[in-house]
C-alpha cells in the first residue's frame, strides 16, 4: 500500500500538469484581436520575460551559492548532500511555476479582452483558463517535486531489509524529510525574490506611472501616450500573477513538509508501526491530502461558467464550493484508511498520555479549511467596496486626505482582530484534537485547494491587464464595461486571496516551527529564558525593519520611474508634441480637437520608449530585494548559531506574531483605501450628499490610495514570505544547532 | 538597620514633598502678567481643572468598584483584603500627582510667558519650576505610598518573633508584597485614564481647533477668536503634563514593586538570611535606589539655569547629568552596602547554580539607564529637525502629501531596529549578571531620577502654553521669540521623553512578568504549548485592535469639537462679524483695515464660548476612553481564568512585544512628520531650492503632521499604559490562578 500512495502521489502531480497543459494550449488558440491589440500583448509579454529573466539571472547565483553551502555543510548522519539537489529543484520548480504563470497570464490578458468583444460568459472563461494554468501548475510542481523526491530519497537512505515502523526506519525516514526541507527552502527562496521584487516592480511602475503620467502631464490611466504604462501592466502580472503563485508555493510544499516531520515521531508507535503502511500513515497523510485538492480542483474547475449578463462572482464561488465539497468528503476517507482509528502519545501540556483520533485530525483539516475561509472573508468585510468599514474612510474624506488616511490606518489595525481570533481558535482547535501534528495538518487542509485558489486569484490581475489592453487598443465602450465586470470581482478575489495568504503563511510558518523544535530536540521554548525574550523582541521588530525597507524601495524605484518618464516627454519629440496638444486643448474629447491636433496626437502612438521603462523597474527591484532578503536569511542563522536554538526559537514566534499583524494591518488598510478611491468613482454617497470622481473628498481619497499601493502590495505580502523563509531557514540548521 | 531604611524611604518621599511645596509657592509668587494674560491662563487653569473634575468623577466608581472586587476575592492566606486599601491609595497618589501637576502647570504657563517679557534666563526658571514641581510630586508620592505601605503591612503582616530570613519571614514578606501590588494597579488605572483620556482630549481639541479655525475660517492658531483654542491648550496640559506624569508614575511604582517580588525570593538564601538586614536585603534595594534618585533629582534641579542668549537644553542637560552622576555613585555604595558580596541561586537557563555578585547588580542598574538613555537619544535621531531620517521625509514631501506619508510611515517602522536592539542587550546583560533580578533592577535603574526626568519634560508643554499665551495675549514678538526658543528645545525633550517612557514602560512590563512568572508559580511559559501562542497572537493583536480604537475615538471626538466651533462661528453675532472681516480684508496684518472693521474685530474678543469647547472635549474623552479601558483591564482577566496561567503569560509576552514596536512605531512617526512640517516653516532645503511655509511641500507636510498627531499624542502613548497595566492585572490576579 505504501508504494501505491507513493506513485500516486507524484501521478496526480503530473495528473495537474497535464491538466495545466490542455488549458494552457486552449488559451494560447484562441483569437488575441487585431494587429493594434497584438502589439500591445506582445509589450507586455515581453516586458514580464525581460523581468523574469534578468530575476532568474540574480536568482540562479543566489540559488548555487546557497545550494553549495547546503551541501558543503549538511551534516552526514542526519541529512546529506542531497539536501542542495532539494534546495535546487525547489526553487526551480516555484520558478517554472512563476514563469508558465507569467506566460499564460501575458497570453491570456490579450485573448480575455478581444473574448470581451464577444462576451462575458467567454471573456470569464478565458481569464479564468489563465488563472487555472497558474492554479494547476504550482499544485502540480509542488506534488510532483515532493513526491519524487520523497520516493527517491527513500530509495536512497532506507536501508533494504530495514522493518518498517522500527526505530531505524524512523530514523531513516526523518533523515528522508530533512533532506526535503531542502525543497521547501528553495521553494521560498524563489518566493521572497518573487514577493519582493515583484511587489517593489509593480509599485515603482504604478506610482511612477501615475505621478508623473496622470498627476503631471494630465493623461490618462493606461494611455499609450505614457511611456510607463507598459511597466505598469507588465508589474501586475510580477506582482500579482508570479508573485502571490510563489507565495502559495512556498505555503503548499512549506505545509505539508512540516507535517510529513512531525507525523515522522508517530513512526515507532505500535498503533501505527502495525499498521498496513507500516509507521508511515502520518507522514504520507499529508501528500495525500494534497493530492485529494488536486482532484477536486480540477472538478472545481469546470463549473466555473457565467452567461451574458449572470454573475461571474457566482460562478467563482461555484467553482471553490464544489473543490471543497469533493475534498472534504474523500479527505474523510483519506483519513479514516490511513490513520489508526486511535493512539496514544504524550504532548507538551497533558501530564498524563493523550489518545487522539483519525476523526481528530479530520476535525483539524476543517478547522484549517474554515479557518482560511473565514480569514478571507473577513479581510472582504473591512477592504469591500460599500462595507461599514470603507464607507468610514469615505465619511473621513470630506475632511481631507489627513481623515481618510488616519481612518484607513485604524480599520487596517483594527481588522487585526477577528482574523488573530479565527486563527487562534483553529490553532487551539486543531491542537486539542490533534496535538502538533493537527496544527500542521490544518495548514495543509487550509492549502489543499491551492489549485482552484490560486486559479481564482490569478483570474483577477488577467481581467484588470485586459481592461487595460481595451483601454490601450482603443476599443468601444461595451468591451471596457464587461472587462471592468470582470475586474471587480477581481478586487473581491484579490482580497479575499490575500486574507487567505496571510492566513496559510501563519499557519504554514506554525507547522514549520514545529518542525523546526522537533528536529532541533528542544522540548520548550521558554518565554521567561531572557534569551527567547529578547529573541521575541528582535523576532517582532524584524516585519517592521522588513516593511519599512520594502516601502522605502518602492519609493526610491518610483523616483527612477518618475526621472526617467519626465526625461522621455522632454526628449521625445512626438510625445512632447503629443502632449502639447492635450495641454492646449484642455479636454480629453478628440471628436472637438483640430485635424492637425489629431494628427501630431496620433503621430505620437507607438513611440514612447517602453522598454526602457521596463528595464528601470526591473533592475530597481532587483537591486532592491538584495537586503530584505539578506536579513530574512541571514538573522535565523545569526540568532541560531549565536543564541542558540531556543532564542531562535523565540524569533521565530516574534516574526511570526508581529509578522501576521503588520501583513493584515498593510494589506487590508490598503485594499480599503482603493475601494474607497473606487466608491468615489462610482460616486459615493455621505450625508446625504452623493461626491464623484474629481470631488475634493475623491482627492483625498486618492491620496489614502496612493500610501496603502506599497502596503497592500509591497510590504504587506512580503512579510508572508519572511515570517515563512526564517521559518524554514531554521528549519534547515536546526540539525547543526 | 532594616528599620532605619524603612523609615528613610518615606522620609525621602517627604522631603521631595517639601521641595514640590517650595517650588510650588514659588511658581504661584511670581507676577502673571497683565490682565487680559491672567484672564486667558485663568480660562485654561479653570478648563484643566473641569477635566480633571469629570475624569476623577467617573474614575472614583470604576476605582470604588474594582477595590471592591479586590478585597471581596482576595485570598487571606496569601493576601489580604488590604489590597483594595492599596489600590486606592495607588489611584489618589496618581490621582493627586497629576493634579498637582496640571495645578502648577497652569499657573506656571502664565508666569513663564510673563517672565519671557523679561529675560529668557527668568522664564526657563519659571517653566522648569512648574515642572520640577510635576517631577517631585509624582516621586515623591510614589515612595511616600510605597514606603509608607510597606512599612504599616510589615507590621500588619509579620508576626512578631519571626526570624529573620527563615521561610516563614519570606511567607509574610511575599504577602506583604502582594497586598503592595494593589498600589501599582491603582496607579495603573489612573495611568490608562490619564494617557488615553487625555491623549483623546488633545488631540480632538488640537485637530477641531486646528481644522475648522486655521483651515475653514482661515484664523491663526492660538486665536482668541478661535472657540477651540482654550481646549487646544488645556489638552496640551492634560495631554502633557497630566498624561506623561501618570504614564512615569506607573513605571515608577510597577518597576519597584516588580523588583521587589523577584527579590523577596532571595530571603531565604543564607548569604542573604544571615546579613546584617536579614534577607531583605533585595526587596528594599529598589526603595533606596529610588531614595537616591530623589536626592539626586534634586540636587540636579539646581543646576538647571541659563543665562540671556545662553542655550536651554545645555542647561537641562547639565541637570540631568548631574543628577545621574550622583545617583550612580551613591547607588554603588548602597548596591555594595545592602546586598551581599556575592551569592548563589538556580537560575532557568544553566544547568548548574550561578553566582552573582552586589557588582553584578550594579552592573544591572546602569544598564537600565544607559540603555533608557540609549532609547532617548534614538528617539531624538530618528525625529529631530535637521536629521537624515526627517530630512528625507522633507525630500519626499515635494511629491506631495502621498509620498510624505509613506516616508514617515517607513520612518517610524525604521525606527524600531534600534531600539529593541539596545532593550534585548540591556535585558541579556542584566540577565547575565543578575539574573531575572537583574532585568527588574535595571527598569529601577532607569527610572531612578523619574524626578528630573519628568521635570524636562513638563517643562516642554508648559513653554508651548507660555507661547500660546504669549500669541492670544497680543505680546511683542521679542516674548514669543523667547517662548519660542524655549519650546524648540521642550521639542527635543518631549521627544526624547517619549522614547524613555516607551523604553521605561517595556523594561517595567518585563519586572512585572517576570513577579507575575513567581507569584503564580509557573517556572516556564512555553511558546510550544499552542495556548501559549494563541495568546502571543491574541496579545500581539491588542495594541493593533488599541491604537485603532482610540484613533479613531479622536475622530469622532474632533467631530464633535468641528460641529461645536462651525455652530458658535455661525450662532454667535460677534464672532460671526469679526470673521467676516477677516475674510474681507483679505489680510491679518490689522495696520491696512479700516477703524470700523477694527473695532468689529476686537468686539469680538473673548465672545467665543471656550467653556463649551471645553465641556466637549472633557465629555468625548471620557466617553471614548471606556472601551479601551474596559479591554485592558478585562482581557488578562479572561484569559487567566479561561486559558491558565501559562497562557496568559504568552499574552503579556505577546502585548509586551508587539506593543512596544507599535509604540515606537507611532511616537517616532508622528515626531518625524511633525518635525517635518516644522522645517518647511523654518525654510527646508530640497535638492537645492528654499521652501518655505505655504508652499506646496510644506502642504503636504501639513497632511503628515495632521496624520501622526494621533499617532505620537494618542494611540502610541496609550500602548505604554496598556503593556504596563496588563501586567500588573496579571501579577494580581496570580494568587488567584
Amino acid at each position: 500500500m505504501v508504494s501505491t500512495i507513493l506513485t500516486a502521489v507524484p501521478a496526480l502531480g503530473i495528473l495537474a500538469l497535464i491538466f495545466m497543459a490542455i488549458r494552457y494550449n486552449w488559451v494560447g488558440k484562441q483569437d488575441p484581436g487585431n494587429p493594434r491589440m497584438v502589439r500591445i500583448g506582445q509589450n507586455i509579454a515581453d516586458g514580464a520575460m525581460a523581468f523574469l529573466r534578468a530575476e532568474y539571472r540574480v536568482l540562479a547565483i543566489f540559488v548555487v551559492v546557497v545550494a553549495a553551502l547546503l551541501m558543503f555543510t549538511a551534516d552526514a548522519a542526519t541529512s546529506s548532500y542531497m539536501i542542495g539537489i532539494s534546495f535546487i529543484l525547489g526553487a526551480v520548480c516555484s520558478a517554472l511555476a512563476g514563469f508558465i504563470g507569467m506566460r499564460v497570464a501575458t497570453k491570456a490578458n490579450v485573448r480575455t479582452t478581444n473574448a470581451a468583444r464577444e462576451s462575458l460568459g467567454k471573456a470569464l472563461g478565458v481569464a479564468f483558463a489563465g488563472g487555472s494554468v497558474m492554479g494547476l501548475g504550482v499544485v502540480g510542481l509542488g506534488l510532483l517535486g515532493l513526491g519524487s523526491l520523497f520516493l527517491l530519497f527513500q530509495g536512497m537512505f532506507v536501508p533494504d531489509g530495514t522493518v518498517a515502523g522500527s526505530a531505524e526506519a524512523q530514523f531513516a525516514i526523518v533523515r528522508v524529510i530533512t533532506v526535503l526541507t531542502g525543497f521547501s527552502f528553495g521553494a521560498s527562496s524563489i518566493a521572497l525574490f518573487a514577493r519582493v521584487g515583484g511587489g517593489i516592480y509593480t509599485k515603482a511602475a504604478d506610482v511612477g506611472a501615475d505621478l508623473v503620467g496622470k498627476v503631471e502631464a494630465g493623461i490618462p490611466e493606461d494611455h499609450p501616450l505614457n511611456p510607463a504604462t507598459i511597466a505598469d501592466n507588465v508589474g501586475d502580472n510580477v506582482g500579482d500573477v508570479a508573485g502571490m503563485g510563489a507565495d502559495l508555493f512556498e505555503s503548499y510544499v512549506g505545509s505539508i513538509i512540516g507535517t510529513m516531520v512531525i507525523g515522522a515521531a508517530f513512526i515507532v508507535l505500535p498503533e501505527f508501526a502495525q499498521s498496513e503502511i507500516g509507521g508511515l500513515n502520518a507522514v504520507l497523510l499529508p501528500l495525500v491530502v494534497a493530492g485529494i485538492g488536486i482532484v477536486a480542483s480540477i472538478i472545481g474547475t469546470f463549473f466555473v461558467r457565467v452567461g451574458e449578463g449572470g454573475d461571474p462572482q457566482k460562478a467563482l464561488n461555484t467553482g471553490e464550493l464544489i473543490a471543497a465539497a469533493i475534498m472534504l468528503v474523500l479527505t474523510y476517507f483519506a483519513v479514516t484508511l490511513l490513520l489508526p482509528a486511535e493512539w496514544t502519545v504524550t504532548t507538551l501540556t497533558a501530564e498524563a498520555p493523550t489518545t487522539f483520533t483519525s476523526l481528530g485530525v479530520f476535525i483539524a483539516i476543517i478547522l484549517g479549511l474554515v479557518a482560511g475561509l473565514g480569514i478571507g472573508y473577513i479581510t472582504e468585510y473591512y477592504t469591500g467596496t460599500g462595507t461599514k468599514p470603507v464607507q468610514g474612510i469615505v465619511d473621513q474624506s470630506l475632511t481631507g486626505s489627513a481623515t481618510n488616511i488616519i481612518a484607513g490606518l485604524a480599520v487596517g489595525m483594527r481588522s487585526t482582530a477577528y482574523p488573530i481570533i479565527v486563527l487562534s481558535t483553529a490553532i487551539i482547535g486543531a491542537y486539542y484534537f490533534a496535538g502538533l501534528y493537527g496544527i500542521a495538518i490544518a495548514a495543509v487542509g487550509m492549502l489543499s485547494n491551492t489549485g482552484i485558489q490560486l486559479a481564482v486569484d490569478a483570474y483577477g490581475p488577467i481581467s484588470d491587464n485586459a481592461g487595460g489592453i481595451a483601454e490601450m487598443a482603443g476599443l468601444e465602450p461595451a468591451v471596457r464595461e464587461r472587462t471592468d465586470k470582470l475586474d471587480a470581482v477581481g478586487n473581491t478575489t484579490a482580497a479575499i486571496g490575500k486574507g487567505f495568504a496571510i492566513g496559510s503563511a501563519a499557519l504554514t510558518a506554525l507547522a514549520l516551527f514545529a518542525a523546526f523544535m522537533q528536529t532541533a530536540g528542544i522540548t520548550s521554548i521558554d518565554i521567561a529564558n531572557p534569551y527567547v525574550m529578547a529573541g521575541l523582541f528582535l523576532g517582532a521588530m524584524l516585519p517592521f525593519l522588513f516593511s519599512a525597507f520594502s516601502m522605502e524601495a518602492v519609493g526610491r524605484a518610483a523616483n527612477d520611474m518618475i526621472q526617467e518618464v519626465r526625461r522621455q516627454f522632454r526628449e521625445i519629440p512626438e510625445l512632447k508634441a503629443a502632449l502639447e496638444v492635450m495641454r492646449r486643448n484642455d479636454t480629453a474629447d478628440q471628436a472637438v480637437w483640430t485635424d492637425v491636433d489629431k494628427e501630431v496626437f496620433f503621430a505620437a502612438d507607438g513611440k514612447a520608449d517602453y522598454q526602457r521603462c521596463v528595464e528601470i523597474s526591473t533592475q530597481a527591484s532587483i537591486r532592491e530585494m538584495v537586503m530584505p532578503g539578506l536579513i530574512a536569511v541571514v538573522t535565523p542563522v545569526v540568532i541560531g548559531f549565536a543564541g542558540g536554538a531556543e532564542m531562535l526559537g523565540g524569533l521565530l514566534a516574534g516574526v511570526t506574531s508581529s509578522g501576521v499583524m503588520m501583513a493584515i494591518f498593510q494589506s487590508n488598510a490598503g485594499g480599503a483605501w482603493d475601494n474607497a478611491k473606487k466608491m468615489f468613482e462610482e460616486g459615493a454617497s455621505v450625508q446625504g450628499t452623493i461626491y464623484h470622481k474629481g470631488s475634493d473628498p475623491h482627492k483625498a481619497a486618492v491620496v489614502g490610495d496612493t500610501v496603502g499601493d506599497p502596503f497592500k502590495d509591497t510590504s504587506g505580502p512580503s512579510l508572508n514570505i519572511l515570517l515563512k523563509l526564517m521559518s524554514v531557514v531554521a528549519l534547515v540548521i536546526a540539525p547543526l544547532l
